[in-house]
């Protein structure tokens, strides 16, 4: 059965790749899973219908058969439980992928979140000059961190995981900053997600809802 | 292999059970799985030893034979998948369980933890009284929208489950203030995850932690 997920109908961040249904392409296309998209509008995300499938009015969503499914980071552990590639097969080696997994979402992702945030709802405030250094800083903190936890690796732990793909897109999310291009390992590790083609199929099909303007269809739907 | 889990030597949470090796404790015990426990000083987390666990330099780490984790979400989820309580045995059950525990920490946490934050280093700064109403709405955004899709339940998707468990030690970090008060459903579901059994060992072991003032032993360890 193909899964059907859903999308922003506009994307506001304009095809960049940095709304979470990226997560969950990209994570299908890494294990070689065709799906349908369904594009969702702002308001109708808010309505019954739509909170039925996502009690937080969100995308992404997951629907296969009788299971529905919210939360980018459920989903494509979902699909990495089922099909190879995405989580490695010995038992602690599976377990550090989770790992990462849930690092990446709840741990890296907040003060990043944070600062994105602040930058879009609070930069006309008059303590916004005051409060970004300090955002800045706490993000500081978890990039360093992880970069010499990385060091000269590939990937967070022996081969790309689910927990890099996470990983990746966490990082992904300070690419209107400088903030990354002062840990040059953690550049070339997004670069290295970037380069597969899962995610390169994945970001082109993003794109085109955008550039495309159509919201009647997606590359699979 | 009895594992070992690591915790605040002192917490500042003063034993209130809001520290993230709560959740690993409770989740053992409703396992019914002993653990031992090792308590590390703040300066100590810090130290290559503990950043060889925890590369964020943070508790709870997770340690059995030659595996080692972190990350509460993820060491909560390794004791689910690995003994009956936690999880539903059905594969769609499970996969909603799973989509709990991330929105817990992905959707929920992060405004909470937020303004947690603010609370703390920002509550001296001139623009706290500004902020605070708009940290306060994007919780209640959140507490609104779980509170309309728990409704007169039990629990969030049929039996108590992982999602549960972190979703109720998410809302605990509320405790300082009254804005869990305005979802009554809410407080009675916190309420009925503080009521089970494996909830008060875990609570009272983390506090004797506090009280005892002994860093050398918890109940376990």
């Amino acid at each position: 059965m193909t899964p059907t997920i859903t999308a922003f109908e506009q994307s506001p961040d304009r095809g960049r790749g940095l709304a979470r249904d990226m997560r969950v392409r990209w994570a299908l296309e890494e294990a070689g899973q065709p799906y349908a998209v369904r594009l969702v509008s702002f308001s109708e995300m808010k309505k019954p219908a739509h909170l039925a499938l996502h009690p937080f009015g969100q995308i992404p969503t997951y629907e296969e058969g009788g299971l529905a499914l919210f939360e980018s980071g459920a989903i494509v552990f979902h699909i990495a439980e089922r099909h190879p590639g995405l989580l490695p097969d010995a038992a602690n080696g599976r377990a550090r992928a989770i790992t990462w997994m849930f690092a990446a979402l709840n741990t890296v992702e907040p003060p990043i979140l944070d600062r994105g945030i602040a930058m879009i709802l609070e930069h006309d405030k008059p303590w916004f000059e005051a409060r970004l250094p300090v955002l800045d800083e706490r993000v500081r903190v978890r990039l360093g961190e992880l970069s010499r936890r990385l060091g000269a690796a590939d990937w967070l732990d022996d081969a790309f995981s689910a927990g890099d793909l996470l990983m990746v897109t966490v990082l992904r999310r300070l690419s209107g900053s400088t903030l990354l291009d002062e840990y040059p390992n953690l550049v070339g590790y997004v670069a290295r997600g970037e380069a597969r083609p899962a995610y390169q199929r994945a970001f082109a099909d993003q794109l085109a809802v955008f550039t495309a303007g159509d919201a009647s269809r997606g590359r699979n739907g």
